[in-house]
């Protein structure tokens, strides 16, 4: 049944003057995030994304649309006779794999630290599991208190205002 | 103006056999990952939240009451004698740093990548930027391709299957 709700269009992120903002605003939403997962597993299909993620078509349509038009995955025809079509990661969409990898392993230590990771990811050469993502400065580990950040080379006055505002704070 | 929309019930993904889903459930909507964006750069309260972020207080309390109810933030009373509150980062939630950090790399590389980054992440102690975070196994970067998924130790039996079905198409 219909229901009404007041507000439907999605607020955009791309007017940030933040890169975790504008990625945030290609892919920061739960189906997205599905889509590039399942893409990272090697699906392709229209049919078999809708399968396993049990999202409508509707849903499924717009959110590949979208990220065929950020980029993200390229649209190819099968062959030359049929409308059969696949998605395949471009090389910014395969950049995103330590996004992948960070969200899964954040709930493999969280929520399922104690019964072990549903899913593997391992080296084919090795068969050993991938190393822990870790936030490092020249190869070395680096704790949370010791990251500082600060307005960079492309920082709009706004970013610079507000980063002063917080370190006023800070004192 | 009130429009009428079909559904406005949002999908859960906790029942997934999935780390990555189960994660992506937590945070898997803008809002929550810019909430926690700002968590990282020492944003606590309320209504700095809503200046920077620009979003409705409706969403905003919503989005920071399932964070503390996930266990990603805490929150404080400042006194007793007032209700002035605090969200602070929990441990589960410092750990979600290095999503944030691929987010804002990505963004770095694929957004700002002429122009230079709007913001800059560096190491107090040296002044240098964090390295970029990289799949490696063993301590070595590890290409896309040689990346393995199977099912683990936690693997449902649905979970087993799928990946039966997805190495077959692969022959």
């Amino acid at each position: 049944m219909p229901i009404i709700c007041k507000a439907m269009t999605r607020t955009s992120l791309d007017h940030h003057n933040c890169s975790f903002a504008r990625t945030v605003d290609i892919i920061g939403d739960r189906w997205s995030l599905m889509i590039l997962r399942d893409a990272f597993y090697g699906v392709r299909r229209f049919s078999e994304f809708k399968r396993r993620l049990g999202v409508t078509q509707g849903i499924l349509s717009s959110r590949l649309a979208q990220m065929v038009e950020r980029g993200l995955l390229d649209k190819h025809l099968l062959d030359d006779t049929s409308s059969r079509e696949e998605y395949r990661l471009t090389a910014s969409g395969r950049a995103m794999f330590p996004i992948v990898v960070a969200i899964m392993q954040w709930g493999d230590d969280h929520i399922h630290s104690t019964d072990g990771p549903p899913i593997r990811l391992f080296d084919k050469g090795s068969q050993q599991v991938l190393d822990a993502l870790t936030v490092c400065v020249g190869g070395e580990p680096l704790a949370l208190q010791n990251v500082g950040f600060e307005p960079g080379p492309n920082a709009s006055s706004a970013t610079i205002s507000e980063f002063e505002k917080m370190a006023r704070k800070a004192l």
